[in-house]
């Protein structure tokens, strides 16, 4: 009875919540942050900078950044305390865009509508580029305040295992191996797992963090991470056959010319969609013990699944 | 009176140093705790660790790591505390020599007598190898046990700074900028400054954090560091131009061929002796405040000059 009454309450919640004024205000306090964070486009040796710029301010959607602020609400945190979180894995994020968009690996000239990091600087500055997106994420992460039950040691290694060569790379190197073959749908999910719902759950559990969560609190937060992270995936497989390239602002199909694995291309589209809304259900019941202040994560795994880009 | 004595006598331990065991020694302890920090070969997926394997046990010479212990000692610390931080540097110096290996950057097929990473894993795997190494390097660092004056955060931070687009990155980023122009002395001491000096520095200082050093000493070795970091680069540029491929195991004359700015090309082979000579006489000086227990960093300081590959 509780148990239903606060779920009922969540998504009565969600439904009223005005998502669209929500997501710009917090991606424009992302973008913020983020300028201050970075050293400007000027600095010394300007190029450096400049392409750093180029791909951290290039229109993204700012969804794990996004998921992390309002992780730390769930918890009853201050959003501004998870601030140098969310942008430490914002540029993580965008690092492992730059080097997956080079040639040596999915070779992509377009992202988020612009022609990639690579084709603007050469290949050489694109891999320093995401270099110095990777180690500046750390340089963030460390001027946070640090948290009784999450001190600075723990925040550090939270961030740097979900990016590590177990997790964010390990699905990289899977996603770059599995091309051209036919894969069970377990080492999809492998695949999945790490190279999207690492990251993405570790954004999530890090908001937590900077809110000094309960034990209980995180464990609620990384089954909704890797939930929502899983959908995420799913989703992103689906558009990248259903949506013209124009409104992905990336070369649409690239998954079945690169015969990469994915879920319409094992399990077919409508099973597809399935899956996804699956996820999301199982998303929503993990935020149960957090009750109305999770309204805005619920939201927001609700956006992710509906989504047409 | 005091300051000569103490020269005298540390200049004199230093003569009497068993270099060679100590070398050999601090190497083998560094391999073991590399190993102990890294996931094993064999891990999920295996590409990638066994390129991370390749690269770092690729028989370097474990210069800064060696740095690192030998600076903690020189403040009076145990080199075991220092291990963690010595094994970070490592890592991030052999991301730096995987990426800058790449057909993209410096495209060499050899280092170490060995095909580079590249060469054997594919380009791909390479690039993501660095990653990793880059990543765990904060991973391994993490688990430092902190100190009342350098906590967790000033470490990350510290280590961050050094390997970010405003030191390491910046130097390469300027070498690569370099390369085919003639450029002035100054220009070149600012790429030789952050491509290298900024990283051995950041070992060596990290060393005297390791031991809870005093403001003191911290400044001590920071202008050791500097100096021998300055020397290192431009023994590096005389090497290139008088050592065969065989002796330096990697191809021989690529600073020439690559029209990239040296010392040697800029003041000529027997100026860029004399000043690796002041620079390393400057760096023996920058110890005398250490005592006698820097009689191993003074040590190394003359064999790094003297070295012939």
């Amino acid at each position: 009875m509780s148990k239903a009454r606060k779920q009922a309450t969540a998504a009565e919640v969600a439904a009223a919540f005005p998502l669209s004024t929500y997501l710009s205000e917090r991606s424009r306090w992302i973008d913020q942050a983020l300028r201050r964070f970075l050293p400007s486009p000027g600095t010394k040796p300007a190029t450096i900078h400049r392409a750093m710029h180029y791909s951290l301010f290039a229109g993204g959607k700012r969804i794990r950044p996004i998921l992390c602020l309002a992780a730390a609400e769930a918890c009853g945190g201050d959003p501004r305390d998870a601030m140098p979180l969310a942008c430490a894995v914002e540029c993580i994020h965008t690092y492992s865009l730059v080097h997956d968009d080079l040639p040596a690996m999915d070779n992509d000239d377009f992202r988020r509508g612009r022609p990639t990091c690579h084709k603007v600087f050469g290949e050489g500055i694109a891999v320093l580029a995401g270099d110095a997106l990777l180690t500046v994420a750390f340089e963030i992460a460390a001027q946070c305040r640090g948290w009784p039950r999450y001190p600075h040691q723990r925040i550090i290694l939270e961030l740097a295992h979900a990016a590590g060569s177990r997790h964010l790379i390990a699905g990289q190197v899977a996603d770059l191996e599995s091309e051209g073959k036919s894969i069970p749908i377990h080492e999809l999910r492998f695949i999945h797992q790490r190279k999207t719902s690492a990251l993405l759950c570790c954004a999530v559990r890090l908001g937590g963090m900077s809110a000094n969560c309960t034990p209980a609190q995180l464990n609620a937060l990384t089954h909704f991470g890797m939930q929502v992270g899983l959908a995420f995936q799913v989703i992103d497989d689906i558009l990248d056959i259903t949506q013209p390239s124009e409104k992905l602002g990336k070369t649409a199909g690239k998954d079945i010319q690169a015969q990469k694995a994915t879920y319409p291309a094992i399990v077919g589209l409508e099973r597809s969609k399935q899956i996804a809304e699956h996820l999301t259900r199982k998303a929503f019941e993990a935020l149960l013990p957090l009750g109305t202040r999770a309204a805005a994560l619920h939201a927001l795994a609700d956006y992710l699944l509906r989504r047409d880009r």
